[in-house]
């Protein structure tokens, strides 16, 4: 090169080159971040690997069968959603720092843009750390598969069916039909109703009065009746329920307790069906409720 | 240009050059800067790509039909309000660095300035933090379209109709017609009781004595009859009301639940004619509710 | 000039022509910022171009007519009091920037002042953030014009009628006569009684007993009789009340709901009205209030 | 200078003219300083211009005839106490700066003691924060002069009759005796019961079973009572008391409220008295008050 | 020196002189720090002065004759304690510059230490600001002289006799015997009830049925026999009991208050035998409480 | 070296030397590292020796023989748990550093790119505090050994049997099936209810007229007859179960407590059954419960 | 030296031999730091001296004799936990400072290293703030010794036996047999029920219609009686049990009020032993309680 140009073009040609040079290489760069982003979220997402992602979920739920499908979707798609951050931010990073590169490489002062940016970016900084806050939330929520689409969870600042779920925010509607959109910083914990399997409770307060071994035994009864059914045993209640005595003398009754393990999301149903046939039974036997 | 100046002129027409090129630079990077970020805001509100807009909101609300020009004038409005902060921003930031490059080119010391700014910055900038989270939060509200005037949402510091959105505050109208201003910052969840449908919940109390198949059937008919209904049906109740069975047995009575869905926002409506209808046919029944 | 003095003067010659330059430039700067300031913030509340504030107040309030004076006024003085606070800041900022210029200029080390301000400074600093807060969450509010002088407003802390409102503080007295000073950076939301409207809400427990139909259309009549006095109708009452129907029905009455628009802050006098008149109402036909 | 003493003096010389210059010039700038701020202060606390105090306060309590002196104290004892602040801050900042300087000149590295004052100094500032979050929060109380010795005020943690003022505490007493400091930092809203008038509130609960028109004939003629009593109209009554009319119809009885204007401070006393005379009406027109 | 030495230890002799001139000059400034922190310390906590301390404290408590040599006792172990924190730290602050200051001139770099420091500094700075916030509001409780040992006082966390005061914490003994640790810091407002006197409140809540001015009547006579009680008056009740009347209309009785001013920290007592002798009296005249 | 390249190219060597070098010494580096981590990990979860885990978890719980396998594999995934976190964390330091300083070696400016890693680090910094925050609570947990998988706990925000513990978060499932998820650095106090023993309590209500010795012995008895229960005895009750005698006489019962301690998790079977017993003990002598 | 070497190979002599020195010099003062951390520590926690430890401590308290060995032994125990912590810091601190110095020393450059800690360490110290902040809590909590092995306290999040102390966490067993993991940091404030003397306090609500002067008589009888027991007297009470009056005339009933000094911890027995006797005493009187 110093043969063919001038010497007076050479310090010019030298720093054309370096900013080619600088180009390349940051292009080059991002391609790469990207493509190892890419591997490595779907390897932490995917659950197959005993890596980073396995520790952080820590957990081997038996999942029922033909589920396979659907989870492989769900997989796919935390992969995508946490790509799609990561990806831009290792852009911003790389270009960046090119950029800047070139400038100094061209002997153009850079401190002044520093200085702007510095002042705007402090400025922002500080408000902007729940948004970071809401995003390193949702990226591990989603890593360690805390819930998913049509789960129903507790959230804290609200219950209901998820809906959808961003690195931003989590999408519910609760019972009533309303929809909340909970930012996923503000979550501390999340308790999900839909995974492997919930709990009926019916208290039934019974007169002072009554007579105990009594109301024990019909409510025995009506435990081994709802288990007989075939439209709940194995379809809506999973294991035979159980009477668990008497849990409170309270100052105005003597509270029996009966627990039944139901699949998740269908404690209700089951708790509405024992109490009628807990009232009834009592009905036909005459025992007095609490009063 | 050395050829017409004396050589003392050179260094000042260099400077004068100098200082010329980066206005022009930076006006017109401005102007690319405030296309670039017309184009962005609007594509990112539109919400038909598939793009970040897409991931950041994750929803696909079925609307009805009509509501398609409502909708695109509400997405024209949220690209105005967002654009109209960055822009400014861009402008402070790209013309704050032409300023201070202008004044280091003419060695006029800027170190000075930079202290003052620094100093009353830091000072406002601490306490302007609230202020920023309320416009990053009021830009991710919009840009995730959580909600819009005439919506019905809960935003935890009041209850009410959304009458404006800006990018630091939400104005609502509560029932008994107080308007409330909401820092968006402060919100930390929101409950949009306008999107998709609402659940009409009513509780009837019975006395323990009550005969339950017997109440079961009553409030059956009540859910039927108003279901046929023609004021009703499909008109704001859009599923058959059910009846749930017994939601409690309290201390002093049985309680029954049934439940409605209705179209956003017409809960109360559909509540209160359950209750008379109920109340009417207890009535008839002699039924005696809790007491 | 170089003729005119001995060399040797020639650099304190130039010295203090600088420093008389920077004073003048400052000055001018100064008295620029001051009218710009004037200017914006005019503009800003004046609320009548599509600007920045009409974006920030985002409302169009429907205002009787006469009040044009008043909210002129109401307006005039909230420019006042922005650039009140605004017009020192600069000032500091302008005059600050041109002093430590000066004594750059003129060789005098600026270094160990920096030090002193600036440890004093973070000392104060980090102690004024709620200062700032308070200030930046005033200028929003009356940029916002959220209320004014004679509102009732619920701050959160205190609920009664705005006394005074600078950028620091709100000063309302509340219903007892207490007077209540309200740092404007904890208000996080406020509530507007004075804007618009207000409901009147008045509910009504009739024993289980009670004859729903009967009770409905009493309560009915009442309503009737109410808007139909010219006493209240279009002068405290604005729309015709209704009868909401059965809002509970608890465990030991059933509960009706009269709802009434009134004028703003006038909802406890019509609500007031509405119970003599409803209890007069109840005695004359027999029914029994709950108990 | 240069004749007098040998040329190997001459910097020494220079040296020790350059430090008894800047002392010079810091005890001069440190009197001016002293002597603003006293000014400044006076007259912010004065309130008689228009001037920042004014608006800080924005405020023209008609205050009655005869008070004036005390006022006028009161004024000169909070320009003291903010003064007392202000001076030894302004001495520190002047003095620091000259000795730094002082030291710089007499080439004394500095470095060590900034470094050592630095480290100490972030230390204390993180801890300090509260200190001078008091200090600016009891300064800005003072110049808006919320509350003074003597007044009843309700200041969150405490309510009482402030004993003392300082920049970092209010001393009260409650009405127990309990002496109470609170920080003035922690107080985000004051509420002072010394100011205009206050309210005396009774409810009078009566049964469901009574005259609604008789009862509020009798309240009304107790409060027209009350206002001809010599010992209480003008007195401590400022306005006739009114009937309110029916409050509320709770579950158990039907609540009438009489409200009476009153000097501040005395609502108590009022409200007592009213209670008595009620009573006395009730039984002497055997109306039951509710049970 | 020039003469005596060679040429080439002079720079060694020189860097000697400076060292020990250096140590020499730090150990005189730490005697006048300690001896100037003493002098202020004294001076602030003695009261006796109009300076600081006595606006900090703001107040001139009416001590009781004899408790002069207690207020000594008390002020000397203040001044100790203050004392004792503030003279390492200016210790530590003289010492470290001159440490630091020794190290440069002897061309020993500082950088690595400092580094070192700094990382450590911050580390545990962050971590450490609740220990100065304690240590800062335990200087100002003391300066203030909040309390004192055997003071009764509310602090909020805990309620009892104050066993101890340090700079870090106060230690009470509650009423139960518990002993509590209560760090300064966490005290934003403490209630002293052993200064003045104290304010026994006896409700009586007496049957609607009740003859309302011979109750009153009664509860006078009951207040004035105390007060003629050569046990009390003048004991522990330092004014005559007062009747104030019906504090309250409730939905079960109507509610008479006495108050009895006592000597600080003896209300239970009063209030107690108030309350036999009150049920006594009403016994004696058949007249029914509350029921 | 310098004898084989023509001089030109010895720094171009020098430098390639230099870059092989510290790669060198830095995956040298990186290994021992790696390796002290796992040793120091180790040796501190085993809590064999006496050292920092020891002082750490500071405790010397009984444990049945046979859970030495168990509490060895726990050992060993807990060693694991937090070397998986500290390894990756000591490779980012050493190679980012042996990065920069071949950067730096190869005269490669690195200011640019560490301005942009600055800028991007505090942005995230700010924000990913609380997730610092939770992995160091989460080592240290381990390390003291809190909770495991198995036992039962209350974490505030949750109780129930933890599933799962990683560093982020601890993993619950609650008595109604929610599965929970807690981030540990929200946790500020752990109660395990499954280390050592259980206390059951059962509070017998007793109407006032009851005969209490009789009552006392009776229920001694019912302790005496559970405690002979071969089925209970040592089983799940690990002492004699006592009588508390009267644990409050309040306005509507005497109420006596029994209390049995009982092996982990399972004291409220065991006061299920205890209740059980006393009922039908209490009915055989027909004495009333409070009622 | 010089004579020995040739001439090229002196700086590098002169660098090993500074290493050599700088090395030497720290394993030195990390020495004598490490011993003067024991000797201060020692001194600190063994309380004899009256210096800052006695200062922090602040109190004397009477103990019982026999207990010096335990109280030794406590002291040891304690010098030694805070010791540990200390010395390792020393070491990092000392050992740190020595590297970079060495490396500086012989021109490797330090800043990417210092850039890379800088970088971990910010991101770390900021979620370390808690864990510094529990150990410095832990640390004063030691020197004062508010509690040890065996006392029952009150820490805010749980009330137990204290089981170990260590820096970071207090671990309590609670009356249910729950081991409470409690951050030291996290408490505020703690309460030690085992110093000195708990009170039994047993309130007897007594019907209105009783004669107060028998029932006061009865209970002085009964206080009398354990007084006189001598399982009780000097053994668990020690001070003659007060009856101090009509705590309360309630809406149901009188509250009498009996209070009984006991040795620590010991106060639950001796209430329920009064409430017995109390009752029976009652009964033979046939006074009849609240109800």
């Amino acid at each position: 090169m110093e043969a063919v140009l001038p010497a007076k073009w050479a310090p010019l040609a030298a720093g054309v080159l370096a900013v080619v040079l600088i180009v390349v290489v940051a292009l080059i760069l991002r391609k790469v971040a990207h493509r190892l982003i890419t591997q490595v979220v779907r390897r932490a997402s995917s659950g197959t690997g005993g890596g980073l992602a396995g520790r952080l979920r820590g957990r081997q739920t038996v999942q029922p069968e033909g589920l396979d499908a659907v989870a492989a979707e769900r997989r796919r798609q935390r992969a995508e959603t946490i790509g799609s951050v990561l990806r831009p931010l290792a852009s911003i990073l790389i270009l960046g720092t090119a950029g800047l590169t070139v400038l100094d490489r061209l002997s153009i002062p850079i401190a002044p843009l520093l200085t702007s940016i510095g002042i705007v970016g402090v400025a922002i900084g500080f408000g902007a750390q729940e948004l970071v806050k809401d995003f390193i939330a949702g990226m591990f929520m989603l890593l360690e598969d805390q819930y998913g689409v049509g789960d129903v969870i507790d959230a804290g600042a609200a219950v209901g069916t998820v809906e959808a779920v961003t690195l931003r925010i989590t999408r519910l509607r609760d019972a009533d039909g309303r929809v909340w959109y909970v930012r996923n910083g503000t979550i501390t914990r999340v308790g999900n109703e839909s995974q492997g399997w919930s709990r009926a409770t019916v208290d039934v307060p019974v007169a002072y009065t009554a007579d105990v071994p009594a109301v024990r035994e019909l409510l025995q009864r009506v435990a081994e009746e709802i288990w007989e059914d075939s439209a709940f045993r194995d379809i809506v209640i999973v294991e035979e329920p159980q009477v668990w005595g008497i849990e409170q003398i309270s100052d105005t009754a003597v509270v029996f307790r009966i627990s039944a393990k139901t699949i998740p999301s269908h404690q209700a149903e089951v708790a509405r069906e024992l109490r009628l046939r807990v009232k009834a039974a009592l009905d036909r036997e005459a025992i007095t409720i609490a009063g």
